[in-house]
């Protein structure tokens, strides 16, 4: 268990691509959205899956859990799912101490690129590249709710 | 993950008590039921704890996934609950090669008692004794996430 807070934004430019320290793919689906959670099912590189809850409660910070569960599990459990399935590939970059994770969308949102960074509390200060485009932390547009099809999204 | 069976009866009398093996106590909340799936958090003798998903197909067999999590997390998710938590002690009463699990409720159901078998196939035999009541199996009043306060409830 633990309280994250995450600020995500658009980029301007490929200027991060010159930095990308890491990469991974992710498939990954809402399997239940309640008044008070969000319960997602995550396959990485098809190789390991997870399930993830989050919290609800409103405000950047918010309770995250997660296990690791078998893939085979993982891929029952998207036949399962509401909405439909996000699929991304995820790219880290340096950020001081802390990391952007860039997520280059694919299927239904090709072309779409979010930078998100997660802060150790709500008013740490973060370096603020030249690539970095507006902020979209709280545009509901862009909660992995919203990108998966589900209507009163709560997920950022 | 596993498909299971299982048949659930009232009791009609005490007789299954000199007959226990085993027992624990149980407390459980549904923290998500969608058309598909419903997400279970149970907390066995304040000790171990575990998830549960199910998918909600009609009919007898479903898929069940279960997997072990940390007691403060799924103290932590009881909060996040819908409906109110199930509490009850489960006594293990042998049948044959197969086990009873006599459910006694405590608190709002306080006075029920459920006696359920899980079966290798749906055509399964099974030992009916003496103290076994009227199978409630279809009966929706007894879904765990009716006795959960949940409506339109999926699970037995």
């Amino acid at each position: 268990m633990g309280t994250e807070i995450e600020r995500k934004f658009l980029v301007k430019d490929d200027g991060w691509r010159g930095e990308i320290t890491a990469s991974r793919h992710l498939r990954q689906a809402y399997l239940a959205q309640t008044p008070a959670l969000t319960l997602r099912v995550r396959i990485v590189d098809e190789e390991q899956a997870t399930m993830n809850l989050k919290s609800s409660q409103s405000g950047i910070a918010r309770q995250e859990f997660e296990y690791a569960i078998p893939l085979e599990d993982a891929r029952a459990l998207m036949a399962l799912a509401l909405g439909r399935p996000v699929v991304k590939r995820r790219h880290i970059v340096a950020a001081g101490a802390l990391a952007w994770e860039i997520d280059v969308f694919e299927g239904d949102h090709a072309g779409l690129i979010l930078a998100e960074i997660e802060l150790p509390h709500a008013e740490a200060d973060f370096p603020r590249p030249a690539w970095l485009g507006d902020e979209v932390t709280d545009d509901p547009r862009y909660y992995n709710a919203a990108l998966a099809g589900l209507s009163g999204a709560a997920g950022t």
